[in-house]
């Protein structure tokens, strides 16, 4: 295993002292490993929360400021942060108006946040969760009993963290986040494993010409193999693969996400961007939003995946409203 | 080879093809494989232009825009643009106050910018031209005479760009280009190789526990090879080599810019920071400023490169104001 890390055991560590040296905006505890907007509690604003196993950088961490985080809480890698920590955080941005868990669905990440919510709300914090379910790929995995969480959750950090921005009760930023939910769906591909550091080799094994369909974010197995294709083809299957779960009138307008998985060159991204645009014009639906990058990883892996969602005019103006965190900048805050 | 495409003759014109779905904003011109700010020429603005072989996005196409560059033209992956191609984007450039030329030593870039130069300057445009040499691994390389332009570019585009903006001179923004570059210097480790999509192959080989210190952006050779280390020792080598070059008195500030290579997540790369802040702390610098990121890429090479800049109070400024670029975002434009 190469890698640039001391040990192991304190990649996390270390890579949250790295994160406090590069935003001094943002505090940092490394100890409890609570990465939270310097300004937290934000007076009269709905604080927004989520968090989950570190390994997916610039997810959540990345993603804490104006317009979009309160706080993450990082767990070990692929590990899902304890209820404490979930509950430390929560606590960091309660201003009163309650806060938001936006949460994965993984059964470690579920059951942690579920209790953490509980005793935010036996101390008297108001809490509401939702939960990211937006892979098409497989019904259940290793991690979870239900759909995966995965790309869609960028999307809906931005567009809750915006209305909360906006000042939304608690219940609308909630409801808001739900109908993202509802309207996304994701599906992967992945062209090599990744190495988690403790385990120090690659989580699976795969051929020289072959690739997995339906991949999770931690490596867990998708649909099934098949060899390398042209970016065209491997476009088709994965929108294919995504309308066939949630069907689309023509005219319709979707954001399309297309996400590095973290070793994938930004060019092959923008080569997928093109390909799906085709397909999606050929479909009769409209192109509305895009947004082309490694947003949302899983360590070293080699892969992409690619989120549609079925915007409304709510969704594209929080999706347009300015932001300023480390992982996404835009706009005039 | 697994990588998103459709066929390694397409790679640049696809890839082009999707950053003009993305960023409806810019101009871009496929077939004559240009990147040009919608608003080009900005009256009254010296335009800041350039370019070089494919493969290291986000560079250059990544940086157009508002205070960074008014175009880029890339050429094949790892190959430099013609001549009459960077003669095409000077001249769709030029608002009359002139064009700054940014150019990497290497040996094709050199030459075909120069070529173009002339050419302008025979068509009454002006043209100034900057020549970065900031990678202290080597004196000469398979590409160069002299030591190659590594990270010390993006830098220099950053701060050059935000001059211009501010519609300094044209001679003002070469000179303090080349400040820039004076007081840059940058050394990378890589720990694969990259795969060209026209080769099929890794570039190079390299053992599993094997890295190469001082390696290039094309994965041409470094200094030597040795054992994988741990992140404390490979930044103390970094920074050593770095500091060897450009001796610098206690209490001096510095930027320091920890870029990766294309694979490396970004955790790494935090934690690659924080060992070096220790560093600087301990050699009595002032770590000013940072910035972290893939930000100049070599395909999917994991590696990572380390640039130091001795700051003063104009180039701080500039590093700080404001920019809009789908690579690089931050401010308020």
């Amino acid at each position: 295993m190469k890698k640039f890390i001391n040990t192991p055991d304190t990649v996390v560590a270390d890579a949250l002292r790295g994160m406090a040296v590069a935003y001094p905006q943002l505090s940092i505890d490394v100890e409890k490993r609570l990465v939270v907007r310097g300004d937290a509690p934000v007076a009269g604003k709905v604080g927004i929360l989520s968090g989950g196993g570190a390994g997916h950088e610039p997810l959540h961490a990345g993603y804490v400021g104006f317009g979009m985080l309160d706080a993450a809480c990082p767990g070990e890698i692929f590990t899902s942060p304890p209820p404490l920590q979930v509950l430390e955080a929560t606590r960091r941005i309660n201003a009163g108006a309650g806060v938001l868990h936006i949460v994965k669905n993984y059964t470690g990440d579920v059951l942690n946040f579920e209790m953490a919510a509980d005793m935010a709300r036996a101390e008297g914090i108001e809490v509401a969760a939702i939960l990211v379910t937006d892979d098409v790929a497989v019904s259940d995995s290793l991690y979870t009993a239900g759909r995966r969480g995965v790309g869609a959750t960028v999307l809906v950090e931005k567009i809750c963290g915006a209305a909360a921005e906006r000042r939304w009760p608690l219940d609308k930023v909630a409801a808001l986040g739900n109908r993202v939910i509802r309207n996304a769906r994701s599906m992967g591909i992945a062209l090599t494993s990744c190495t988690v550091p403790a385990a120090g080799r690659p989580t699976f094994a795969i051929g020289e010409d072959e690739i997995e369909v339906g991949i999770g974010m931690h490596g867990e197995p998708g649909r099934y193999r098949q060899g390398i294709a042209p970016a065209s083809e491997l476009a088709r299957i994965l929108l294919d693969t995504i309308l066939d779960d949630m069907p689309l009138a023509a005219g319709e307008p979707v954001l399309v996400f297309v996400n590095g998985m973290g070793a994938t060159p930004l060019m092959e991204l923008y080569i997928m961007l093109e390909e799906l645009s085709k397909l999606i014009s050929a479909r009769g639906l409209v192109l509305d939003r895009t947004f082309t990058g490694s947003y949302m990883t899983a360590l070293d892996m080699a892969g992409c995946s690619v989120t549609l969602l079925h915007l409304d005019e709510e969704m594209r103006e929080f999706w347009d409203a300015p932001v300023s965190t480390p992982g996404l900048t835009k706009g005039t805050v």
